[in-house]
């Protein structure tokens, strides 16, 4: 019994690092079918959405399982209750991630990305992607130093979305109102991203730690507008 | 023990319930403070977020108590397992009404919202308002038929949504690209509001019935786009 406990509580963090996975390589694909208006990538990314769900109720139902069965305390209750959280994370990652794809298949065969602004959303993709490698990291490792600096980390995403915004709003935007709205849209998924990287390194520390800040609801998020 | 573990138990539904409604109001005064770019009142709505934040923290801490010192099973670890996801719904249509409050108290004192799509932009309030208070009623009730009627009002605020976008990137649209952008940034925080309050209802369904059909992060979601 304690053998299939051990097994179980092991199987949760692999799920966690697995979506984490794939959560990255979609906002990866995701960015690249965006920037060079590929539409069978595009699709590609689009269909994952129910990989990362099944991995989500598969994760779920073994911590569920965890509960009932083990009751677990101190960190093992805490492991499995991060658990929980962090695969809500993985699993909004991914939406944003297919969010984005499917701005790519809307506009198809247009480019989304005006010449002007695709070095920022190219740094936005990358940045996202590096912060959701960063993040199964620390899920893998339970790296508490490493869990902090994605917070320092998201802040770069933050300032390229402002310069995005800044780009949008400028006298010297010549691309109307459609390419506009259509930016301002990708840019928030890309932070929405990045923000839910954060929660998964806060929810992490609260798994070693258990100090509890919460995950990417709380004020410090709000209050970045 | 037992009265403190149905006390607790109740406390979460508390919880619940009065998360729901300090949501449901943020989310009426900021939509009022957009449309008459009322600075006070956009003031108060964005200094409610540790209000949240601090019920959150205390469900939570319930929550993860009752695993730990009364290890629940069946119907009971479904209340408190449901009532860790509920509360981060709950959590981020506070920060979604705070944003649309950040929006009328950026433009102050111009108004956000030109007068053509008001009417729009009203309706998603009293839908999103209307949406809070049934997730509250079903949260208290734990009534399954009306929380399946959630999703067909969600499908309401999508609508509404599109609608606007149409209104955005109309030939006929002659405010030009930063209110644009600002709308159509709100016409997201009201959309992700609804879907939150749709979760809420999705997840008091597993509570009820068992059945897990996740929150506010599976392809039904995803595919509206």
């Amino acid at each position: 019994m304690r053998e299939g406990y051990h097994l179980r509580l092991a199987e949760l963090g692999e799920h966690g690092s697995s979506m984490c996975q794939v959560a990255s390589d979609a906002l990866r694909d995701a960015t690249q079918a965006l920037l060079d208006a590929d539409l069978a990538l595009a699709e590609r990314v689009i269909a994952s959405d129910v990989q990362l769900d099944d991995m989500r109720a598969n994760a779920e139902k073994v911590a569920v399982e965890l509960l009932a069965l083990e009751a677990p305390v101190a960190r093992d209750l805490r492991i499995v209750v991060s658990a929980l959280w962090i695969v809500a994370d993985l699993q909004r990652m991914g939406a944003l991630a297919i969010h984005v794809a499917k701005a790519a298949r809307r506009r198809h065969p247009a480019h989304v990305i005006p010449a002007d602004v695709r070095p920022i959303v190219e740094r936005m993709g990358r940045v996202g992607v590096h912060l959701a490698d960063q993040a199964g990291v620390v899920l893998r490792t339970r790296d508490v130093e490493l869990a902090r600096q994605l917070e320092i980390e998201d802040d770069l995403m933050d300032d390229l979305q402002r310069d995005l915004y800044n780009s949008l709003l400028a006298p010297t935007w010549r691309h109307g109102v459609a390419p506009a709205v259509d930016i301002s849209l990708l840019a928030r998924f890309y932070e929405r991203f990045a923000d839910h990287a954060v929660s998964i390194a806060r929810r992490t520390v609260y798994l070693v730690t258990g100090e509890n800040v919460g995950g990417d609801t709380t004020p410090a998020f709000a209050s970045r507008d």
